[in-house]
């Protein structure tokens, strides 16, 4: 840390994202990205968009706002479109959270915006069998901010759960971040129109294929978009840039190849869990295109070891509560045959 | 503004962005981009790694900053990558500025920033000619934010007077942000080896025709990167995407063809400069890629209107001190004679 930097900042703690290796070649069940290409569609389309680089992207995102409109059901101005989701989570707790609660065990970025913008921070803990109570959530007098489905235990609420949490915090804003909403839980998405402090967030990274683009969204009230839209404006308006605007729109056009992708993961992960299960794995059962994992017969940090040294790549907590599992990405069949082959050697090695 | 926005951003002024039509065409002088496509071998590279978006982009940008490092003549550990210069200016005011001073007309997002962060600004007026005392910047007792060359001037410090400007303000980080130092300006980067607090930003916008990827850079010392990759890791760590990592690193092994694109926009700038001399008009004597005119004969605005009319998009600062100008961005020589041709219409009609 230099001498310039801002006392405030001196004790933050940077997220710290799953390891991202470059070049060497591991099967990456680590950081939840879909194990699928993108469409033809969405190549053409970034493709073509690379003749225009030397032109600003629309920081209005117009098209592509409208074109992730209808695939809500919501307005235009019910959307705004983000340098990923962190990047709308980022606003949300600068915008709209003096004081908030998350669950103790979530996204693990939620406690950094917390302390980066100094946020009071009530972490709630998980119920024993890691679910999130939802009435642990309910009257809070604070910003509430909840993964639906949960991450990383794959746990989803209910909308009627959630719709209990929203109207009963209606001085405060409650974001529901459904990243990983497209692989088997609900949507509150319908609910903005009825609760004007609602805001959900979306991400292409896991459902869309666009990881490595960078696209997400906001949805909520008008007015809620406006505001966030002052930050957006007031930090880095031209906050997506062209190409991932064009693949975003290709991609909404080509719906429904990744419901079918999506719908692919949903069932590798239910075979993935049924095999882990035979091995006598206890798992959470997850409607996100991850599974949540431990065994009496190895610790979380030896399987993640054991794994990674077979070139499987997944992704451990050193966290109290869940630091005998690991998180597993849904990939494809064979990389799941790959992975279920790796675990099996792991563990009768320990023996 | 919705009930829930924090009370700190209710008189919060967002950034204004340059027109940006869509579909519509313009000359396109308003925003500064280069008139210049990427070259192919960037058109090549962002395609290729549009294969690979389901996977997220490196977080370190490892390989872009390496390049970068080898272009500004610095180590690795000296350079970050951002989503656009305003992506690290942004990170600057937060990390650096609990007081900053710039001068009163310079790039508009600086003010933007002061307002967010709560900074207590010192807006130093220019001298009557609009340009920069470097004296007045000196031993200031806060972070300085200097736009060399500035804008929308378009005047630029020389190296000794921002030496003095850095040496003078030890205790505090002085940001030179050298958007449009690629036309004629001098560079500063040789400086950070000597000095810790000096932070130079960079962007790809408008030497290296990606405007429309969004990338841009911070340089200094190993301490300060370290400093700016903590809030950015705070906020959002893979925050440049896949396909512009890509382009990036293709721009800089193309290097030579985006230095000739500078040499051509800085002669078609003195061309047009003469041209518009000859009209009765008065310059700045700009070392950027735009020029700041204004004339007797008729008003900022109604240049600015007269001009759009015919299909010509500048851009005019309804601002004290300035609004009797235009900044006209430098296109193509034959882009410059269809604005010649205009502005002379424009007065004649005004006659």
């Amino acid at each position: 840390m230099s001498v310039y930097l801002d006392k405030r900042f001196s004790a933050l703690k940077a997220y710290t994202p799953g390891e991202q290796p470059q070049g060497q070649s591991y099967i990456k069940l680590n950081t939840n990205e879909s194990p699928f290409p993108s469409s033809d569609k969405v190549l053409l389309a970034a493709r073509e968009e690379a003749e225009k680089l030397n032109l600003y992207s629309d920081p209005e995102c117009r098209r592509l706002r409208s074109a992730a409109a209808e695939l809500f059901g919501v307005e235009t101005d019910n959307v705004l479109a983000f340098n990923g989701s962190d990047e709308v989570l980022n606003f949300a707790f600068m915008a709209f959270c003096g004081r908030a609660a998350f669950p103790a065990t979530s996204y693990g970025f939620y406690p950094v915006f917390a302390q980066l913008y100094g946020i009071d921070a009530l972490e709630v803990p998980l119920q024993d069998d890691l679910s999130i109570n939802y009435r642990d959530f309910c009257a809070l007098d604070r910003a509430v901010v909840i993964a639906n489905p949960n991450a990383p235990t794959g746990l989803a609420l209910t909308p009627w759960e959630i719709e209990q949490i929203v109207c009963t915090n209606r001085a405060n804003v409650v974001v529901i971040d459904e990243a990983y909403v497209a692989f088997g839980a609900q949507s509150v998405i319908p609910l903005i129109e009825k609760y004007d402090n609602l805001l959900v967030t979306r991400t292409f990274s896991k459902s869309h294929s666009l990881a490595g683009a960078r696209l997400g969204f906001g949805i909520g009230s008008a007015e809620l978009m406006q505001d966030l839209d002052r930050i957006r404006c007031s930090t880095n308006p031209y906050n997506v840039n062209r190409m991932t605007q064009a693949a975003g729109i290709a991609a909404i056009e080509d719906n429904d190849y990744y419901i079918s992708c999506c719908r692919t993961v949903a069932a590798t992960r239910d075979a993935t869990a049924q095999a882990l299960i035979a091995e006598g794995f206890e798992l959470t059962r997850s409607m996100a295109n991850f599974l949540f994992i431990r065994s009496d017969k190895i610790s979380g940090r030896e399987l993640y070891e054991g794994l990674k040294k077979r070139g499987v790549l997944v992704r451990w907590f050193d966290k109290p509560g869940i630091s005998d599992r690991v998180r597993v990405s849904v990939g494809t069949d064979e990389q799941m045959n790959v992975f279920l082959g790796s675990v099996r050697e792991v563990i009768n090695e320990k023996k």
